[in-house]
């Protein structure tokens, strides 16, 4: 058997587990009419979502599939790579999606049996998506590998190229949305109108439950994979750079390969005990899994025969992974010593509050450096390079546990939202809210997981490209490589800028389209007339694809133009000084924006005059401000830095021909 | 006659007319009774804190003095170069701010007489502290010329790094104390007792007006005047490495003393005109100084028979300052297009106002960035590494003019303030709202050129470092690099953390007094009885210099632990990955902050409902959020990197000896 039939193998076991779980959930009661309703209207506006994403990345990916196949050597090779990419992500984005807007009925009517129950099913609803992505993930990679000899390993690119390409729309695009629906829902529907969250008689309401699932759902997981493809793909074109033995090509997709077993057995670890501690169930299935692994992965490496010195970075990557969930948690998490300062300020009002937001943000994010950073030292120090990449691959390796930990999020928020719009009794909606709030935490606390994963397979991807444009040096007292770094470290700054322009932009067209039908509709406030949902989430999602046309562009083209202008040690001076300055930023965002958010359920669980107060409308100010930090332009920055650093090694050969500068 | 003693005449030559300036001004008319009240209030409270402040400084410097005496080859040269550079530092701010503090009242008292007259009390007031840092940075560095030999220019580092401590607490200190108290002001002030700005029955008032002073006078003054000196010392470096000819010892000192003369003459060419266009009569200053220092350098370059390669990169460092200043004013002057989104988006509420506001912030970082790019790729390729040095020396070879035109913001800000307090006429209070507004554009706008000369400084001292420590090649493909590049682009993000928290802290502070004077002090409110402002006051400088040990101490600490720990080279790629990473947060926060001050000030104006309006209320919460933005944190960021940058070449003979690593 050859190395990759194992990866092939553990990818299938995680497809049809995917499958399975799918089938298990889907036949769970999925509650009465009413909810039905609610649900339907959310499933088809995620769906006509995703079809329309879908056809704007045809349109350019077609255009870049036919670039590649002209201007490229081995052209035909690396479009085949990237279209079994693009198509394995968005097929995860899409079947996980799916099965999550089917999953959230599901989960409110669980409830009525209990919060276990509601919390299992939201939790295997999730691993849906979870399981596809490494599945598919590791067959596409698989195939490619049967499909290519091993001298032209470095064709993978082009599979995560493909990858890159899909996270940047699905993540953008899925941002955009997410946040242009909540805060236009949230700034009518709270403020002028006075109705409370997920009110039926709010037009933008589906909205917003829609963009929980394009954007924490099909954007996370789209993001996620793209990480995972990438740093696999990263760890053998490094073994194809540096150590070229047949163990260190074998070893990372192994890695990948017992991760799925021990994601799978982790699903078993999370279960709610009764004091009804639900995030200690979460903390049990990702400590759990990064356990199992690690002796999962130490057997293997005694097994194969391994260096024990690829075993360190290996567990140093689980470390990191499970290290990243807890820092966030640490910062960010309901009752967190920092989520209190920023509820504290907010009696100072709305200002303050937004000040120690940013505040909390900014600091939260030396230890997740930290911790990426010793990672990197010890991994390099184990096994040079190399160390670098299967250490990527090690944190990688728990993506199946993580993205359904993540997805639970969009589930339980969707659960909430059609309990609370069905009129379902107080007892479930109890159950429902608790899981909402719990879906909160770990939306945010992935969140870290995937800007770290981002962070540490970009950098293998760095690694990959100076081998790829043969520079053994890239010297930073070398004018043209510093200002490879400054334009590197600029990107993530303007990048972000329109994210969170046009989420403003966005949620002020929502807000129009709301007051309009207040306007026209007769009886909506009532509750006589039914509001338009279809238009609005129709306004949402033309507004997200269009937006994200100037930053893809920007983020597309401008390693291009470096790379030929200034020369490929630019190039790499850009990559390098783009990682840390976008793992700064996003870090900053995205925990800026949770600790807002919880500060804001701080104060409405009653503390500081509870909801209603001016504490709580400072709070809910602080909240909007946070909303596109955290869920648009923070976790977009991980799909920029790595389609810059995918295309940085796909031209990699042009470069080394073309190139002006050194 | 040596080199240094033409700059040593040129420094002298800016003394005198700073002397003679304040003469001019300060034997001006100084108005009522009441003003001098006010006026001596905030003249007592600012130099209250300029003197605790000093005593902060003196306990750090005499430790560091010993510290460096002690452990370091030829300490007592490197201590008498320190104490030099501090000292001149220090008497700049004390200056300046001495005389800014009078000039305020003076201005007011001018504005009986028009326009055109307060505009050039206020103007000729700030030029103190402009020629003054010129001045006493060229007498001190000549000085200290006279005293070592040519191979001792090295030492010349000690100037620097005394500089920049000052700099350090000067910039901290005073941004935590001017937006405590500015946000502290307001919060209570405007939200709670519904008084308007500068209410003299705000306890808090004078505080605030100090505030100005402490910041935007004596912190902008200390952070440029580190920027002028650092620049310098590092050409003087470079030549010294690289050139080692006598020209190039020369001709940065020239440079430096042709923008003394053209300084003086560019204030000749701000007059207001008929018209009463301030702004104007601005840009011909700055431009006018500019084309004068271009032709004197020009004659310079010329008569002293140097190459024109060493001519292109002073001119493209001229170039840069006004385009940084030019810049910051299409992104954030009154009526920029940015700033009416932000206005705009206010009529959606505070949240919005404020992710426009991020969003224009992040968006302004990247012309500034290419501009300061090109400058480095031309100078590099015209004179190489030295042709950075003398960039920067041409780009701060305007540090008086600027100045001149920033101190005249906290000038007009209190003649603004006095004027309402003491209840002059409507139609003089319109004179100087109109010179607080034009202050308040030139604070934004000399903030781009602090933070580009910043970012221009320490890159030439980036190179300076190389050379000291020796190193030829600084390989970012070396792990160890990699890790200095992400731990320096984590700093400014913890440094800011800390400020941004401190200003939230201390605001909350002075509310909590302001609201205690109101309730046991009888008729206040009713304008009976006086508030007591030293209080306040006090309670902001002890809550300003406690704050900033920490972070300091961060900025202080973390490159010597990098510089034993992970050895030199990862030092080199902490300074390339923390420049690049402070400069865009630096730009992103104070431009922020501009934009949205000005985006409240045109609601103000009478735009989306003006005054009192929700969106008006909207606009006052992103202008709260702002204000440490665009008045601590961002610029503090300035100081941070010069010291990080001074202290690695401090140490770098240590290095060279004990560090780990490579």
């Amino acid at each position: 058997m050859q190395f990759y039939d194992y990866s092939l193998i553990a990818g299938v076991i995680a497809v049809l587990f995917a499958f399975g779980t799918a089938y298990g959930v889907l036949k769970k009661p999925d509650g009465n009419e009413k909810m039905r309703g609610i649900a339907q209207a959310i499933k088809e506006g995620a769906t006509a979502y995703l079809n329309r994403q879908l056809m704007t990345i045809l349109v350019f990916g077609i255009i870049i599939a036919i670039l590649i196949g002209i201007f490229l050597t081995n052209g035909t090779s690396l479009v085949i790579a990237f279209i079994v990419g693009a198509i394995a992500s968005y097929l995860t984005a899409y079947l996980g999606m799916n099965v999550a807007v089917r999953t959230n009925i599901r989960t409110a009517q669980a409830a009525t049996k209990g919060l276990d129950s509601a919390f299992r099913t939201a939790l295997f609803g999730g691993a849906v998506t979870g399981f596809a992505a490494v599945g598919f993930g590791l067959i596409g990679l698989s195939l490619l590998l049967m499909l290519f000899t091993t001298s032209q390993l470095q064709l993978l690119i082009g599979f995560g190229f493909g990858a890159s390409l899909v996270s940047l729309f699905a993540r953008v695009g899925g941002g955009i949305y997410t946040k242009a629906a909540d805060v236009g829902a949230d700034l009518v529907g709270k403020t002028e109108l006075n109705l409370p969250e997920d009110d039926p008689r709010n037009p933008a309401v589906i909205a917003d439950n829609v963009g929980d699932n394009v954007g924490d759902c099909a954007g996370m997981a789209a993001d996620v994979f793209e990480s995972y493809a990438v740093t696999l793909v990263a760890a053998l074109l490094i073994a194809f750079a540096f150590t070229k033995t047949a163990t260190s090509y074998a070893y990372p997709l192994l890695v990948a390969s017992t991760g799925v077993i021990a994601s799978i057995i982790s699903l078993f670890f999370m279960r709610v005990n009764k004091e009804g501690n639900v995030t200690r169930a979460l903390y049990f299935g990702i400590g759990g899994s990064l356990v199992v692994a690690a002796i999962l992965d130490y057997a293997l490496t005694i097994m194969t025969g391994t260096t024990m010195t690829y075993f360190i970075p290996v567990l140093a990557g689980l470390v990191i992974s499970f290290a990243l969930f807890a820092i966030t948690d640490y910062y960010t998490g309901n009752n967190a010593k920092s989520v209190i300062k920023v509820a504290t300020a907010a009696q100072g009002g709305a200002g303050t509050d937004v000040i120690l937001g940013l505040a909390v943000g900014l600091r939260s994010t030396w230890v997740p450096l930290i911790v990426v950073v010793i990672g990197i030292l010890v991994s390099y120090y184990e096994a040079g390079v190399y160390g670098i990449g299967i250490a990527a691959v090690g944190m990688l390796s728990l993506t199946a546990t993580i993205l359904t930990i993540d997805s639970f999020g969009p589930i339980t928020d969707n659960a909430g939202g059609i309990a609370e719009m069905s009129g379902m009794p107080h007892a479930i909606r109890k159950i429902t809210d608790k899981l909402d709030a719990i879906g909160n935490m770990t939306k945010a606390t992935t969140k870290g997981f995937a800007i770290g994963g981002a962070a540490l397979s970009s950098i293998a991807l760095f690694v990959a490209f100076a081998q790829a444009v043969n520079l053994t040096v890239i010297d930073v007292l070398n004018p043209l490589v510093v200002v490879g770094i400054f334009i590197g470290a600029m990107l993530p700054f303007i990048f972000s800028s329109f994210l969170m322009e046009s989420v403003g932009y966005a949620a002020n067209l929502m807000v129009e389209e709301v007051r309009r039908q207040v306007r026209t509709i007769k009886g909506l406030l009532q509750g006589k007339a039914k509001p338009d949902y279809a238009k609005v989430v129709d306004i949402a999602t033309v507004t997200a694809l269009k937006s994200l046309i100037i930053p893809e562009m920007i983020a597309i083209v401008t390693p291009i133009i470096v790379g030929f202008v200034l020369g490929r040690a630019a190039l790499g001076g850009l990559l390098v000084g783009m990682i840390p300055a976008s793992f700064m930023l996003a870090l900053f965002m995205a925990n800026s924006g949770a600790a807002m958010d919880n500060a804001k359920k701080y104060v409405e669980e009653g503390h500081f005059g509870g909801k209603g107060s001016d504490a709580h409308k400072a709070s809910v100010v602080g909240d909007t401000v946070g909303d596109p930090l955290k869920d648009t332009a923070g976790p977009s920055l991980n799909s920029m830095i790595k389609v810059v650093s995918t295309i940085s090694i796909l031209l990699a050969p042009v470069f080394l021909v073309y190139a002006a500068g050194i």
